[in-house]
């Protein structure tokens, strides 16, 4: 039995999906990004960094979406979301943590400036060049970093619901998906997919 | 053999220090951020982001610090840098990944604000608020992620050699390390390891 520690539209779905797809046991804590409940005491004692998601597991929290997927991947081997060589898997972690350090991070200057700067017009320039950075993102990985049809080819892995969330991005930001072949196929594919359905229908 | 494609003083550091802990073979190809070689085609060959560092490995490029650390820690596992468990594991990949997502990105608002925003009273305004972010990713990883006097507890594992870029960017942003006994310590006991000093003399 999981608990996962989520806010509606974060990147936690990408947890839940996951979940879903290897038909774990969990439910939802709900943490409203949007009513601050993510810098409350409650759950600061959950994740003192105050960041979504969490996931409580038997063996206590862990955080950070990458590394969490790994570990649900890891923990349910039997439902065959991992690769299954040293290098391999660090291929799988190159793509992901692509997405953590640069994609997720360039989306998060959209609404989250004040992390970075103080200044008012600072959030401003930097609302401005939000989508040039998702598209510059979609395109290494477009070019350089996803097989097609899934993420590392032709088996659905643990990266999938991670890198879902490229499409969400892009669709907050105005890039047009249609410049991207194998993301678009990606998310289609996704969307057809039971665990997604599942977990946006939860939400 | 390994090549290292590192910039001096970057965070390639960490996975130098890793190659010296495993007593592997390397070669460093230099990759000079400061004359721009790593946007110039030869190095995009290697890796497209264009950012330090990259490895060549038997087996292909690999790029992402956090993702070369795990892989070279796993390939290696008889050096015994690897935690046993998927949740052990999931626990070394949490912090690493902090470090990863901010930490090293709230150190890049230093220099690089032109990654996220275009004016350059932006930047000021980026730059004013570093030292108070790095403090605070000193103070969550002082009080809630590092165990001492190593990070993961009484074994030296591969989230050492990234940990110790904490001290690097604190010094650099004039952050006092004393303010955090574990940090200081950690970065003492670095310092006296002879793989350290192996990588800082290579380079
Ligand atoms: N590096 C973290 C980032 C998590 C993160 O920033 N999550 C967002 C939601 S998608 C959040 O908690 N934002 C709330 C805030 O910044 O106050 C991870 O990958 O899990
Ligand atoms: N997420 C990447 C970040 C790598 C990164 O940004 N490296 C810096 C040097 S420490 C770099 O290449 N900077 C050059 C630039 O931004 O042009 C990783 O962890 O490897």
């Amino acid at each position: 039995m999981y608990t996962l520690y989520l806010s509606k539209g974060s990147s936690a779905i990408s947890v839940q999906i996951l979940l879903e797809e290897i038909g774990a046991r969990y439910e939802i804590e709900e943490v409203s990004i949007a009513d601050g409940d993510n810098a409350k005491p409650a759950y600061l004692a959950v994740n003192p960094k105050g960041r979504i998601p969490a996931l409580l597991t038997p063996e206590g929290v862990l955080t950070e979406n990458t590394a969490i997927i790994a570990y649900l991947a890891q923990a349910h081997a039997s439902a065959g979301l991992m690769p299954d060589t040293a290098f391999a898997f660090a291929k799988a972690q190159a793509l992901n943590a692509y997405i953590a350090t640069t994609a997720h991070v360039a989306f998060a200057h959209l609404k989250r400036g004040a992390r970075w700067a103080d200044d008012p017009e600072a959030h401003t320039s930097m609302i401005e060049k939000v989508p040039d950075n998702i598209r510059e993102c979609a395109r290494i990985i477009e070019e350089h970093y996803i097989a097609g049809p899934w993420a590392l080819g032709d088996e659905y892995s643990f990266c999938d619901p991670y890198l879902f969330l490229m499409q969400k991005w892009m669709q907050a930001t105005g890039v047009d998906i249609t410049e991207f072949p194998k993301l678009m196929a990606h998310r289609d594919l996704m969307l057809a997919r039971p665990a997604v359905k599942a977990a946006l229908a939860r939400q």
